[in-house]
């Protein structure tokens, strides 16, 4: 099944909103209809040619066969960037500027290689196309002509070792499918982000990809025990061992490169026993202050839930109310805040842990207030990108961000960006709604998720850039990285650039001139371009 | 205090072998006592002159004055290598072709980087210098006129964050130190290794050390929350959050670069309350394979001991036994394995692991022997080097080798590094004892510690040059990492490239050629030079 071209996900799902919400859109942030018919794929025009005939020629030598270089249209058009709220936007008005002139599908190992090769020759840039789901500008290079490289056909479980709990992936499966191969053997990967639905293995390596129950599972970094990387200049493998001192770690020089460096062809991931039980439920605090303090102390002096987040007090009434009681209650401010606490394991170990992060939650000021609250979310964890195609469909804007940062800052952080956002939007004559919630949790630290709806204002993209510079200017100077786990791509390249510093990005670009001399893959992409 | 020159640690604590161990030395392994007569200090002539009076004159203007910049035999003597076996074999006859041109001592970054740049002025390489604990040439650039960098001025503790739970320590800190200034305040890092008593925070970091207690605290990498890097061409700062998706983790860059990137001048690690309880236990298992299955269990299931080791059945025995039943109870091989097991935190949650961990160990087939073995071993867990000294003084050659597999790869890397080790020693003439221990568990593997212990031979050095070239090709052979915690140095250099892989190595040497250019930082440790 393919994805919406210009929205996210399955199309089967999409839904409009209901009436009430979209009276409650107008009056509260004066959000009006969009007049503009939308664009359907087969009116979109091209702006560019496809590769010439002996590149594609090359290309199809390379991948196996004609029939697995795609120059059609729809293909191109449907490898055209992400699924940034800017980016829907610009395809929804038919901007495909950024469109490959190719798509071409790899076998194996020995054929990426063989179409960096082909692509060298030809001068075309490489944009390595997992689930296509970067929402920070991961596959866009900066005005070079581009062939997409999607890893589709590379979707296989390699490997499976039971007593290392480990298994090698290869890179184009998408979560839900690396996780049916590993449960057929018992086993889980346990990386469930937002967008698992879609996005890939190699995807969530090379992104840095953090997902819902990253408490109990970890980060997918790491999982990550080796990696396999083709570059233009030829392969590096890595993980012999779970941990070494030999050297710096070449695995985490791979993880976060976003494609900058090589193409991921194949992952070994740890992996672990299918859990017997998985409860969620709900808790409420009295502010975001006291629930993040809640959190601090099971991160720091556990027990560890396997799924640990907290929403401020703005999401938890969006969550909560009735929409025609959102105003009212916004005005009030009496919701509270709402944590969710989830715990997979075996029966015996969850109960365990459940009781004991109860008795916490409970000493650090929680009311628990049921699974209802826990199920709902469960339900719904992977839905809030299509409810952001039908507020962009109602003439809303939506967008989201985030962030990390140690825990004596959060508090800062988080105040600093909603008031950049807050501040920025409502100078450009649309005030948002802003909210949070803290989605990842560390000892030392955790990460801020922010959401924010708002009226497009007349030209959504140009009106939307401000805002999103104020954040991440906010991010940067209350201590906070650029990103937890949506990445850099060519979105954040800039604060990217401020963060790592000027010879942190030095270093990097000498591993990227190492490994890529031509400078052809994803070129701007977490990197500025020579 | 110094450290014993050509030994280990404090002179004070030397102690020469019981008549009855140098006795059974002679029986089991044909060890003779040593002829020659032990070399003082002072009788020891320094092959190379000091650094030129400008190049001097440059480094005490860097490091803040004269007395800063040391040119006498002792501390050039003192600053000689590391604490190797063949380190101090050479030492011991007189050997001290590596010695430093002068030593320097800054007391801060800008100090540093001063240095670096009077360095590169003068045409003198550079090695910075901690507790000069390195077991794998890490202290030795070869064939260069060197400066050694010695960090112990830079040994504060200059930040502590409670909310957090983070500090900001200095390099030249050494571990007890910093414990010590911890503790002042509620804290530990939790970091044990068996050079605990010498090594500073900066060489923890710079080599990936990995303490006793890494199964509870982790490993030194772990704790690493963020870093600050001196290079030639400037500085490199990482780390505003646990965790983040901005690009590849150059704190993992640094970490394991062992000097040969640039000097670490500061390190921000993560930090743990004092824990209220400290328990050991032994348990006693059938056989290594047991035992083994048994920890991999607690790893992959929980719970997880602070403290979880596995001796082999050699190693239990010569643990265990009276000197004077050693040999016989070698043949009949009725020891079994003794497990170390060791919980820390509160009394509370010490107890809880504990118990349950205990049902798991006897389901594993594990007999409980008491406290008195754990205590014993938390007793004597610094003493094996000083051990060490006594078997050289005895005339016997002893040496240690460590590395870490998935866990599947364990028996036969076992195996085949107690072959290599067995089969070249026994060619020499000189049939070794091998003990070995697993020191640190996973979820997907485990280190293996392996010690070694036999006649010296001729020439002791080259005598086990042979032996450890085989055990490192077993190590790759099969499947192995080639360091899991003592690093790479130069000794481990030609295996890691192996490891690495010729563009990994690449990658790493293009990072070098930026950060430093004219090739001064531990010219040959780490990577090769041009």
């Amino acid at each position: 099944m393919d994805m919406l071209w210009n929205g996210w996900g399955d199309p089967a799902k999409a839904a409009p909103l209901p009436g009430t919400v979209t009276g409650l859109l107008r009056d509260l942030l004066g959000v009006t209809p969009r007049t503009a018919p939308a664009l359907a794929l087969e009116d979109i025009r091209l702006p560019g040619p496809t590769a010439g005939a002996a590149a594609l020629e090359a290309l199809a030598r390379a991948a196996g066969g004609d029939e697995h270089v795609l120059t059609d249209a729809e293909s191109r058009i449907r490898h055209t960037r992400g699924k940034s709220t800017p980016d829907l936007l610009r395809l929804r008005a038919g901007d495909v500027c950024d469109v490959p002139r190719a798509v071409v599908l790899p076998a194996s190992h020995d054929e990426v290689l063989a179409v960096l090769r082909a692509c060298a020759e030809h001068g075309l840039a490489v944009v390595p196309f997992g689930g296509g789901t970067s929402v920070v500008g991961g596959l866009a290079p900066e005005g070079r002509a581009f062939v997409a490289l999607d890893l589709r056909r590379m979707n296989g479980l390699l490997d499976l070792d039971p007593v290392s709990r480990t298994a090698v992936l290869q890179p184009g499966l998408r979560a839900p499918e690396a996780e049916a191969l590993l449960a057929e053997q018992g086993f889980t990967l346990g990386h469930f982000p937002q967008s698992y639905e879609w996005a890939t293995i190699g995807g969530f390596a090379a992104a840095r990809s953090s997902g819902q129950a990253s408490a109990g599972y970890g980060r997918f970094d790491d999982m990550v025990l080796g990696l396999t990387l083709a570059t233009p200049e030829g392969t590096i493998e890595t993980g012999r061992a779970p941990r070494s001192a030999a050297g710096p770690d070449l695995r985490q020089l791979i993880l976060g490169s976003e494609g900058a460096f090589g193409v991921i062809t194949s992952v070994l991931v740890r992996i672990r026993p299918l859990p017997q039980v998985r409860d969620y439920e709900g808790w409420r605090f009295a502010s975001f202050e006291e629930g993040a303090a809640a959190l601090r102390r099971l991160a720091q002096d556990g027990p560890r839930p396997t799924v640990l987040r907290l929403s401020d007090e703005t999401e938890t009434l969006i969550g909560l109310a009735q929409p025609d009681a959102i105003g009212s209650r916004l005005e009030r401010g009496d919701a509270g805040c709402m944590a969710i606490t989830g715990y997979e394991g075996t029966a015996e170990d969850t109960g365990r842990r459940r009781e004991r992060a109860a008795a916490v939650l409970r000493a650090c000021g929680g009311t628990p207030v049921g699974t209802e609250p826990g199920e709902r979310w469960a339900h719904g964890r992977y839905s809030a990108p299509y409810l952001r195609d039908a507020l962009l469909d109602a003439g809303a804007f939506a967008e989201t961000l985030e962030t990390a940062a140690f825990w004596s800052r959060v508090p800062d952080l988080y105040n600093a960006v909603r008031a950049a956002l807050t501040d920025t939007l409502t100078r450009a004559g649309t005030p948002p709604l802003v909210m949070c919630h803290i989605s990842h949790v560390y000892e030392n630290g955790a990460s801020l998720y922010f959401t924010v709806v708002s009226a497009q204002g007349e030209d959504p993209v140009a009106h939307w850039a401000p805002a999103k510079h104020a954040a991440n200017d906010a991010v940067l100077a209350a201590g906070g990285t650029i990103s937890h786990h949506h990445g850099v791509g060519t979105d954040h390249r800039d604060w990217y650039v401020r963060e790592a510093g000027a010879l942190g990005v030095a270093a990097l670009r000498a591993v990227k001139h190492r490994l890529d001399p031509d400078g052809l893959l994803n070129p701007g992409v977490l990197l500025p371009t020579d």
